[in-house]
C-alpha cells in the first residue's frame, strides 16, 4: 500500500497556492494563453530543463533564477515558444517578467518563466503586458483549471493531478499541472509542468527528488521522439503545511512526488497528438537496468511498432526487430515477448497464433508488452502511444 | 569530371552475369518473389550485413559463407523474412540452398542467401524447391529486371543502376539492384542489394571498398529509422573484363562502386513508403565530421521535420530543435539554416520571411537543406523523405 492517496485538484491543491489563466492575445483563437502560479511566501524551488542545445529565452532566464533555490511564482504562456528569437527574444521575456514581478510586488529573481508554442516567432509583448493586471486579479485557489488550460497547445485535454500524504503527523499535499502532446521524447525534462507542495523541503533535497521523479516518469514517455527547446518541470515548496520533509520522510515524499509526475506523464501520452491507443512496454531480464532502458526506448521509438499498434496489425516481428536494433546485449535465441499476457515469441521463435487473437490483443485501448531478454535481472520501461494518420495531419499543418 | 559514366541496365550489366526472377508461391499475389544472380565463374565476394542483434536465418548463413571471399550466386526471396523462425528457419534456408546449389552444380558454400518480407513466418519450402528448376532455366543476361522485381516488398518501383569505367585500358562495368522502402535507417547494411562487376578485385580490397561505399550511401539514407533483421549488400567480382583493380585504380573503381550504391540508395528513399518529397540534408561547419553526421541524422530522423516537409508547412524552428537535440557541439547563437538557397535562420535567429515564400520552397519535389553550425570544418549529409499519411496507412496494415 502506498503512503499517499490521490486527490482531485491540480496546481493549487497544496495550501497557500493560487493560480490564474487568461487570454492575452498570443493565440488568434480566443483560448487562454497566459498562466500564473503564485505561492503565498518565498518557496524552495527546483527545476529540470530541456537538454536541447537550442534553448528558448525563458529557459535561459529560469535556469539562472532557479539556481538560488527560492521562487514565488511561475509565469507560463502558450502559442509562442520565444525560441530562435535571438537577443530580442531575451528582451521580450525580460519585459514581461518585469511587468509581472511589479504587479505581484516580487523581486524579479523570484519569478520563473516558461513558454511553449511555435518556434521562431516573437512574443506580442504589449498585449502580454496589458493582460498582466487582469491575470494577477484572477489569481485564486479555485482557478487551477484555468491555469492548466492556458498552457495547452495541441493538447485536447488539460492535465492535473494531486496527492495527499502524512509527514510527521501533518497533512501534506502535492499538486501539479502539465502540458505536452507532440515533440515528446524521453531523456530530457520533457514538456511544461508546474508542481506545488505545502511541505517544507530544502532546495537541494527538492532538486534531487525532482530529478529522480522526472527520470522515472517524464523521461520514460514518448509520443514522437522529438526533443523540445522549451521543456521545463518546476516544483515549488512553500512549507505552509508546517510539515518538514527530512530524513526518513524524504522517501515517502519522493514517492508521492513521483506519483503526481507519473499521472501527468501518462496523461501526456494518452492525450498525445493523434494517439488512439497506449502501450506500456517493459523490458525484463536485461544484463543491466541501463540495457533494459535502452531496449525499451528503441522499441517505444520505432515507427513500425507504433503503426502496428495503430492498425492492431498482428506483426510481433517488429517488436523483435526493434529490440534487436538497441544496444542491449542478449542472445536472440532466448528472446521472449508477451502481448497483454499472451506469449507471441518464445526462445527467439515466433509462435503460431491466429491473426485474430493477436489482433484482439492489439486492439485494446491499452496494450501491455513485456519483452524478456533472459540475460540478467535488469528492468526498464516506457509508456508510449500509437502513430496514426491523425499525428501526420496535425503536424503537417501546425504552423499554418 | 568523374572517371565513370552511367549505363542502362542492372545486375547483369557487367560481363558474365545472368539473372532470373519468378513467382514461387510465397506471395499470395502472382507477383515474382524469387530471384537468382549467377556469375559465370567463381568470383571474389564481399558483403555488409545488418547489425541488428536479431538476424534472419539467411543472414546467419551468408555471413559464414562470404568469409571465404568467393561465391558464384545469390538467391533472394521476398514475401517472407525467414527471421524469428528458430532452428526450423535455419533448416528451411538450408533446404532451399541445397536444392538451388544442386540445380546450379555449385558447391553450396558458393551460394549466398537473402530474404525479405514479414518477420516470424516460415518459408513454404516445398513451393520454393519446386520453383528452382524454372528459376535456373530462366537465367539470362536480359532478365535483370525480373530479378529486380522479384525482391520487392512494399516498393512501388524496381531499382537498378549501372556504370562503366576504364581500368588499365579495359572497359569495366559495375551494375546492381536493390529493394527497400520501409524499415530504412542508416548505420547498418540497410536493405537487400546485389552489385556485380566484371573487374578482377581481390576479396579483401573488394570488402574494404564495399564498406566505404555503404558507409557513404546506404548508411546515409532514412525512411523511417527502423532497422531491419535481414539487410544485406552483396558484391561479386568475376574478373571477366580482364581488368585488374589494384593500386591507383582502386580509387576510381571505389568511386564508381559508390556511384552505383548512391543511385540505388536515392532510389530507395524516392520510393520510400508514402514518400511524396525528398530532402537532401547537409550539415556544415561542425567541429568534426562525426558531429556533422550525428546532427544530420538527428534532423533526418525527426518526425516533426518530416511532417513539416509532408505539409510544406513553414516551420524552420523544427530544424533548429532537431539539430539542437543532437550530440553535436555548437553555439546556438551562430546557427544558420538555408532551405533551397533561402536563409531562414541566421545567427541563431529565425528571419522574418513570408509564409508563402517558405511554403513554396518546401513544396518542391526535392528540398535542399543546409545547416551551418559555424563551429569548424566538419561536414555530413543525409538523404531522406517526408512522413506522410500514406506511410501510416501502409504500415498499420502490412501483415494483414
Amino acid at each position: 500500500m502506498s503512503a499517499h492517496q490521490a486527490l482531485l485538484g491540480g496546481v493549487t491543491a497544496a495550501k497557500g497556492f493560487t493560480a490564474a489563466g487568461v487570454h492575452s492575445g498570443i493565440k488568434r483563437s480566443r483560448k487562454p494563453d497566459l498562466a500564473l502560479v503564485l505561492a503565498d511566501r518565498p518557496s524552495a524551488a527546483a527545476a529540470v530543463f530541456t537538454i536541447n542545445r537550442v534553448q528558448a529565452a525563458p529557459v535561459l532566464i529560469s535556469k539562472q533564477r532557479v539556481r538560488q533555490g527560492i521562487a514565488r511564482a511561475v509565469l507560463l504562456n502558450s502559442g509562442c515558444a520565444n525560441c530562435l528569437t535571438g537577443p530580442k527574444g531575451m528582451q521580450d521575456a525580460r519585459a514581461i517578467s518585469r511587468a509581472t514581478a511589479q504587479a505581484l510586488h516580487l523581486p524579479e529573481s523570484q519569478l520563473l518563466l516558461a513558454s511553449t508554442g511555435i518556434i521562431g516567432r516573437r512574443l506580442p509583448v504589449p498585449r502580454l503586458v496589458r493582460a498582466v493586471p487582469h491575470l494577477v486579479a484572477s489569481l485564486s485557489q479555485a482557478h487551477h483549471r484555468h491555469a492548466a488550460q492556458a498552457i495547452l497547445t495541441t493538447d485536447l485535454r488539460s492535465k492535473e493531478a494531486a496527492v495527499e500524504l502524512t509527514v510527521g503527523g501533518r497533512r501534506v499535499r502535492i499538486g501539479g499541472m502539465a502540458k505536452g502532446s507532440g515533440m515528446i521524447a524521453p531523456s530530457m525534462a520533457t514538456m511544461l509542468c508546474v508542481v506545488t507542495t505545502d511541505a517544507q523541503v530544502a532546495p537541494a533535497l527538492l532538486a534531487r527528488l525532482l530529478r529522480q521523479a522526472t527520470e522515472r516518469t517524464f523521461n520514460r514517455i514518448s509520443v514522437d521522439g522529438d526533443m523540445s527547446t522549451n521543456d521545463c518541470v518546476f516544483v515549488l515548496a512553500n512549507g505552509a503545511s508546517g510539515a518538514s520533509v527530512t530524513g526518513a520522510a524524504a522517501k515517502a515524499f519522493g514517492a508521492a512526488l513521483e506519483a503526481v509526475c507519473d499521472r501527468l506523464a501518462r496523461m501526456i501520452v494518452e492525450d498525445g497528438e493523434g494517439v488512439a491507443r497506449t502501450m506500456a512496454l517493459e523490458v525484463r531480464g536485461a544484463r543491466t537496468a541501463r540495457d533494459a532502458q535502452l531496449a525499451a526506448r528503441q522499441v517505444a521509438f520505432s515507427p513500425l511498432v507504433k503503426t502496428m499498434l495503430a492498425g492492431a496489425d498482428p506483426n510481433p516481428g517488429r517488436l523483435a526487430a526493434a529490440v534487436g536494433a538497441s544496444p542491449a546485449v542478449f542472445d536472440p535465441d532466448k528472446l521472449e515477448i508477451r502481448i497483454s499476457g499472451q506469449t507471441v515469441v518464445a526462445q527467439g521463435t515466433a509462435l503460431k497464433i491466429g491473426k485474430a487473437v493477436t489482433r484482439t490483443l492489439l486492439a485494446r485501448p491499452h496494450v501491455e508488452v513485456v519483452i524478456d531478454l533472459h540475460a540478467g535481472a535488469g528492468r526498464g520501461w516506457m509508456f508510449t502511444g500509437d502513430l496514426t494518420v491523425e499525428y501526420i495531419k496535425i503536424n503537417a499543418g501546425y504552423a499554418t
